[in-house]
């Protein structure tokens, strides 16, 4: 990355969220941080839920000068460690536990946000106003928000709200996983406003504090261009771009590929469950691997589909076909994935799946059922359930009004 | 299939082969054939090659009236079960084996290969000048023939020797599984030469016996036009095309899907088997469903990759990433297909996978191994070893160049 020696400033990159995926991302960030001191600050913050934590007399983290509860950052921070959501990992020197969210983000030219869906609105109304405004934005928050309206992007929402462009990570990746440095891959999807040539030239100043306004032609997911306001990054920065997005994300054991297709590589992450809800039933079925693989076949075709339908222009369904967060995401989803076991279970077994989801899951939720239900009023409301039978298939079966013997006629076409 | 009701004659269909795969397929277009008798002449012929079997006392077949060795073919016709190959199925009454090749095949317009790779040659000699000339032939051999020169599709080999167009069935299919009529899908391709518009109008007679050699216009696997010479099927019969072949092919319990793509279908079917060593190797190394799918997810985009290289101008690429001979087939293949279970077993035991190979498959070879050499002595013979690093490292890991730990970081770019 010699030919980026030359800008004058640094990237400083804040984790928002230090969950289980969260601290293992900040882990990856800050080792990419410390090899990358041309491009990036070294020390990168991660914002931490601060809570009381008590170090165990047998743990070789228990210090006798630090005794009772304690606080999680002043924990991480002294032994590197997240004892609470990540135990067992040594964290970098340079990944910094801050429990004050604005301290942490205010500097950041790259927001990388990580943290459980339901906290995304809160969370950026906290530091609306408060980031840079040229900052620009990485979710690796899982999913996409369906309801009957609409489906939204969890980057879109991060970006609306704080006025930044954000993209998105999704990969067949489980955290511990990547924590304990097991290879896998990741994708990245990354595809900002390009600046409008028809508007007039924006003025760059040196200063990023005169930075003006500029205007961007956006094509959003409905694949209509418009035009959005967006503060153009100061050009003492290195671009914000894929190459310096990989470096940043790309380690030995996690590998990354980026594309601009930030829609596919969200809803991929959302639509795999109900997939692996159906891979799951049908396994439990005994009726083979072929059998298997068929559902997961006709599941990866109504997955394009929906992208194609519903995110027609800027989507590129070789997201799904050829990339993590598509196929091998998905593939390993109906490996061994929570949806696909608890289906499994609740064929082998003759029981509900929100029995098992009880006795297996000690009080999480199933992310397929809820999918599968949000998905399908959303196609209802389009008139669109015959163009997606598993889908539909899997929602009945859910309502009890459909047998799992049923997938095959019901899908044959 | 009301408008087919017009045409005068039907289609005698033989299957050629009647081993595991051969009888499993026998037993769905004897049943299809029956319930499609507006198209299809009832009567099925499956050419066995003769043996003697010995019925045994407590078998239910056993009868007195028929003691010692015994025809096989009079055995399946007797009792409407392959005791040799397909012991324990049920066959429909209108499958008829039959002992004599050229009896078999000589009045049938549709001819469906399934018989072990190393006989199609032979097979093929032998019939040849004593088939209908206008008849259309199905491969159902898996795989293809690579050598350094490059790649042979046995569905070719079948056309040019036999003077007839010939196209191919493949797909993550399991015989035992298709014959118990458990639900699995599978790709046909057919894609017949088109009618040559520059040549003169064909002559086609009433009676198929004066019906003229025409001229068609043909692309083959290279994207090269060139004009071959076809008998046309007389107008009597329904024209064989993708609805006709789904007609014959597709029941409950196997789905077709009719494609164009010969090419991709076939070297589908070899090159899984590659991916399916390496899926095997990481598997049993304990790195994880993550890792095995993004070594899936690599090697699928090598199979799209080859495929484009090498028959470039016919090859579709969703034949790879949404047919069943494609993904669905790899997926199967890397679930717990033999290559990848001696890939597996051989790096939990820390054995070369010859000596698995040995104790595990009774004498059987692995596909996989054979096709890994042959590939790399093609690729290499190209100078295109380096774009695919999977094949490649797949290769020099059987050789005992480079250690299944490798993987990663070869791969990586």
């Amino acid at each position: 990355m010699g030919s980026l020696a030359p800008y004058q400033r640094k990237h400083r990159v804040a984790v928002v969220g230090s969950g289980n995926w969260g601290t293992a991302i900040a882990k990856i960030i800050a080792e990419n941080a410390a090899a990358n001191t041309a491009i990036f600050e070294e020390k990168v913050d991660m914002w931490v839920f601060e809570e009381k934590v008590e170090i165990a007399k047998d743990s070789p983290h228990h210090d006798p000068a630090f005794t009772g509860p304690q606080n999680l950052t002043d924990v991480i921070n002294r032994t590197h460690e997240n004892v609470k959501y990540l135990p067992g990992i040594l964290l970098p020197a340079n990944l910094h536990a801050n429990p004050s969210i604005e301290a942490a983000v205010k500097d950041a030219t790259i927001l990388v946000f990580n943290l459980p869906h339901q906290f995304i609105l809160k969370t950026c109304e906290q530091i609306k106003g408060k980031i840079l405004p040229y900052a620009r934005g990485i979710s690796c928050i899982k999913g996409v928000d369906v309801n009957e309206e609409g489906i939204n992007l969890f980057s879109e929402t991060i970006g609306k709200t704080l006025g930044i462009y954000c993209g998105a990570l999704s990969g067949a990746n489980i955290a511990n996983e990547v924590a304990q440095e097991k290879w896998s891959e990741t994708s990245i999807a990354y595809d900002p406003p390009h600046l409008d040539s028809k508007a007039p030239t924006p003025q760059r100043s040196p200063s990023s504090s005169q930075v003006d306004l500029v205007h961007f032609q956006h094509r959003d997911t409905s694949g209509q261009f418009s035009t959005v306001k967006l503060q153009a990054l100061p050009s003492e920065y290195p671009p914000i771009n894929h190459d310096v997005l990989k470096t940043l994300f790309h380690r030995p054991y996690f590998h990354v590929r980026v594309v601009n297709d930030v829609a596919g590589v969200s809803i991929s992450g959302a639509l795999k469950n109900i997939v692996a809800l159906a891979a799951g039933w049908v396994d439990g079925m005994g009726w083979g691997d072929n059998a298997k693989a068929a559902v997961m076949r006709v599941g990866l075709m109504e997955m394009v589909r929906f992208g194609d339908k519903f995110f027609g222009a800027t989507i590129d369904q070789r997201t799904f076909t050829e990339e993590s967060a598509g196929v091998a995401d998905l593939i390993t989803s109906c490996s061994g994935g929570r949806n696909f076991r608890c289906a499994k279970h609740s064929v082998e077994r003759n029981l509900p799946i929100e029995e098992i989801e009880k006795t297996e899951l000690n009080g999480q939720k199933l992310q397929g059922t809820l999918t599968a239900v949000e998905v399908n009023n959303f196609l209802k409301k389009q008139g669109m359930e015959d163009q997606f039978p598993l889908f539909t298939a899997v929602h009945r079966i859910l309502e009890g009004n459909m047998q799992v013997a049923e997938i095959p006629s019901y899908i044959e076409r």
